[in-house]
């Protein structure tokens, strides 16, 4: 896709150079913590947040630091969901699992070091870093709001996606868009953008899977509002845009 | 104590605007949230980061969100440290942990949003908001690596110690100078002050507990040297220091 190559290495880079050295101490947590963020991962949302800040206008190297915020706090949720008490998963992307891999105690707290860290690097942000840590802090709590009702008693599926599904995409988004110095509008243009995507990513998977919360023709009709509604939004975005449309639209028809 | 009713005021105030309404959905999450931070407790660091914005010359006001902003970190890690994977404790300050009371599940997530809302209001500091959240950072990182160091085989005490306890309160001091707009010299005074006093009260517990990683005739004369170096970090200070004075003077002689 369009910049994709470039805005990923950049990504890359950036979680490199945040990360705790291989082995420094103690190494139990900073082997865990690298073992996690490494693992893979098609790094989508760092992807959105660096695509974001060229869609507003400014250089995609404006969004380093939020892009590897983002995908620190994403990769800390995914330990903690595998934990016994959550959802018990032994592996991940053909892996073990953290915990499986190095004990329940060191899982919780590499989650909780990589949390931490993904604030210290919103920190960095070169323009409106508190605005940027306060997006991913919104995020980071709305991320446990949706997996509290997901575990719930009759729990209400669309808060659910909303939640634990957009609430990162807009993040990556928003903080993007406000480390490039984005106008408001513009910002507000992009999260719109983003939770659409968030929720249409979140449908698809639905359909793929077979086991989503609504009936296959009307999940099939949300992907297909949302997705609209996503492309809809970059209109009107002073940068380039075609990372971001490219991204909304192959979402159509995408297979696991 | 000079000041410290003010200080407490101002405290217990940020950290109920702060925290979600009681029964605020998810309500699981709400009320776990709220158990933990409201559960009693000194409130020792945020009073130390109050005092420190006054003693840098700073209003006590200005420290207001760093100061909530510590005890939601520091008890989020309570709520870790508690769990069966870690210390399995059933027990804290007379009332059940919180995974003893919401179970392990939802105490993971409260802890993991108590982290999140921490940095969010670290953001609303209202002078050097990025460096008051990178602050808070290195102390989100240091307090894990302390801890993962404390159940290692082999474990260096003096690590354990410098990060495990001292690191909070060196984010304390440190946001609450920032936060009141203090030159680097203070705040560096402040640092220093505080990690003395971070090592001064953990060696005072140990002398207390009687189970001390030294012994106790050289514990005795660490409270005393650490004591003494936190006091005289103090001088040159441009605000009252009152408090932060006699607090490092109370810590000798202290009972549990």
């Amino acid at each position: 896709m369009n910049g994709s190559a470039e805005y990923l290495e950049i990504a890359e880079r950036a979680l490199e150079e945040v990360l705790p050295a291989a082995g420094s101490r103690p190494a139990e947590l900073s082997d865990a913590m690298r073992y996690a963020v490494g693992a893979g991962g098609k790094r989508i949302r760092p992807l959105v947040c660096i695509a974001s800040a060229v869609a507003a206008g400014g250089r995609a190297e404006d969004a380093r630091y939020p892009a590897a915020a983002i995908e620190l706090l994403h990769n800390y949720t995914l330990i903690h969901d595998d934990l016994p008490a959550m959802d018990n998963d032994v592996e991940r992307r053909g892996q073990p699992t953290v915990w499986k891999k190095f004990g329940e105690a060191d899982a919780i707290l590499a989650g909780d070091a990589l949390q931490a860290l993904a604030f210290s690097v919103a920190a960095k942000a070169p323009r409106n870093a508190a605005a940027v840590v306060a997006a991913l802090g919104a995020a980071g709590v709305g991320v446990v709001e949706g997996q509290v009702e997901d575990v719930a008693k009759g729990k209400d599926a669309a808060y659910v996606y909303l939640h634990k599904t957009a609430d990162l995409f807009v993040a990556a988004a928003e903080m993007g868009a406000l480390a490039a110095g984005a106008a408001e509008g513009h910002v507000a243009a992009l999260r719109e953008y983003a939770r659409n995507l968030g929720l249409a990513f979140q449908y698809e998977d639905d359909l793929i899977d077979g086991d989503g919360a609504f009936p296959p023709e009307e999940t099939a009709r949300l992907v297909e509002s949302h997705t609209a509604a996503a492309l809809a939004a970059l209109e009107g975005l002073p940068g380039d845009t075609g990372f971001l449309s490219e991204l909304a639209n192959r979402l159509k028809g995408r297979t696991k």
